[in-house]
């Protein structure tokens, strides 16, 4: 049996050899729909690039890393199916590990996948020292996806816009008739990145006086200590927009103990939309990230590396939307 | 500086150093204080074994791989801090492939992990075909962990006691006076463990007309769907256990829906004990599979393995507990 070619991917997809090419070159220019016809023909027949091979030296383990921030938070699954289905059409390999197991046994995060001489690294989620990451980057091609931290020279950045994020939710509560708005706000880049959109939305409205800012540790204990002390007080807010979804599920349960019903006496809105958000049980209106797109954003910036090494580190944003589902209504 | 010996560790944990020893062989004779002074004085000093480090032959990469079943359902978290701890503590590595991508893109879920030369793999969860795992087995040590299915030959297998977990819940809803009890049964060797172990519970309480059982495929929408369709019917279960937490999300979901209380006029059970489950907002009670134990146990069968390879397969069962949250109360 002869190794299907790029004509055999083409053919079944009914699409040109071009198209195929900028499809696994990952290409911005092509519509979804042919794109996922492509990709799913590639795979169908087993496809694999001898172009990407040849261009990895034999030396090469065609194998990339991936370092997860914390596999408990698992708002990162949707980017690593975008970064897989990009990668494996180039005839890579994709292998993880989990940054907060390592850290605890005092290792270094990224050890386990560079003393396996992974091809490149992709750090998904904030990591508490990205400037080591300086040193990796002078011999492989590191991409951060998902976190909006200060790189090192060289390491290119794929996120979401969370300024853009904020600020729909900001307006689709304000657009609700809420004027008391609560922010449960995080830390390091995302956490500042997503506040200040938020204070500024509420500016642009007129609403800087009845903006209430605390700040959490973006874990569901802390979006739920942070809460009861929120609705505990005077002038209680009628909408929470909490920094991330675990924390806004933290703020559901506050709101329970506390006898309030969401969305009817309180609005509830999160971030990330992960796996949680969606469950019927919790239905938290959130802000999908497109991390299936930031994952197949950051693909590309590997691949482009793979192919002509150095230069300058690059930031990407990815396109936020609101997921608007049963946790936000009307102000009372 | 010079490196820190067995004895360092020791007298840092304040203990005897064969104690260390043994702790570091992974025993179960050692009590769980004893243990964690053990593992931290040994983190703490940045102790690497160089015994266990010589047993390994300069051509081993020291890198366990690890192939997840699906990132999507969090259960594993607390089996992979267990395995990780005891690796660490012994100088190896530990690298994740997630099976469900690989199988998506039409790998070999296994492939990543083995192209980079693996000393060992632990395959968490349950897959399609673990027969598969055979020849790999005759290479490199091979742990099923998580699951139960039948195991190649020379392949160990290290999971939770179902048929006990499954007895458990099912004596606490009789003992909270629920006659008439649903199950909602999965699939595989963990599915029909439980179910028949709780069908076998309710028999010896003269239960077994009152029993209903409805299979699922263990995902939130299909435990929402058969439950819906379990309430609508006449004479209404008062309480469902469950196959797995991700099921009993979907319980809590259609009993929302149709406008009953949890626990007051349904009783709900799941099993796993989640991250979600211990969700304040979902507060389940659940099986807890004392995961951590089962990854320890899972190290040491590889540890014992790469110091004397082959012999038979052994399964070992850890001893699960019942985690009673709110989603349980006497019947209605």
């Amino acid at each position: 049996m002869r190794q299907p070619t790029i004509r055999d991917v083409a053919e079944r997809a009914g699409v040109s050899k071009s198209l195929v090419s900028l499809v696994l070159r990952g290409s911005d220019q092509v519509r979804p729909e042919k794109r996922d016809a492509v990709l799913r023909a590639a795979q169908e027949l087993g496809y694999r690039p001898n172009a990407a091979a040849r261009s990895l030296s034999e030396q090469r383990t065609r194998t990339v890393g991936v370092l997860l921030n914390d596999l408990r938070n698992p708002w990162f699954v949707d980017l690593l199916d975008g970064l897989n289905s990009l990668l494996h059409a180039n005839g890579l390999h994709m292998l993880l590990a989990d940054a907060r197991l390592n850290r605890r046994t005092g290792q270094d995060p990224a050890d386990p996948l560079l003393d396996l001489r992974v091809d490149g690294l992709v750090v998904v989620g904030t990591l508490p020292d990205p400037a080591a990451l300086g040193a990796v980057a002078e011999r492989i091609p590191v991409v951060l996806a998902g976190s909006r931290e200060p790189a090192p020279p060289g390491v290119d950045v794929v996120a979401g816009d969370d300024e853009r994020g904020a600020r729909l939710v900001t307006e689709h509560l304000i657009g609700l008739g809420h004027r008391r708005i609560a922010h449960i706000a995080g830390y390091g880049a995302v956490g500042e990145l997503r506040r200040g959109s938020f204070e500024a939305a509420m500016r642009r409205h007129g609403l800087a006086e009845r903006a209430v800012v605390e700040p959490s540790d973006m874990t569901e204990e802390g979006g739920y200590r942070t809460t009861v002390r929120l609705l505990s007080g005077t002038e209680r807010p009628t909408a929470v927009f909490a920094v991330n979804d675990m924390a806004a599920i933290g703020v559901l349960s506050a709101a329970e103990e506390l006898g309030l019903r969401v969305p009817r006496d309180l609005s509830v809105v999160g971030y990330d939309n992960t796996s949680i958000a969606r469950l019927r049980h919790v239905w938290l209106t959130t802000v999908d990230n497109t991390s299936h797109e930031v994952g197949r954003r950051a693909a590309r910036c590997l691949l482009e590396r793979f192919e002509g090494p150095g230069g300058a580190g690059r930031t990407q944003l990815a396109t936020p939307t609101l997921e608007i589902r049963g946790s936000t209504a009307p102000a009372p």
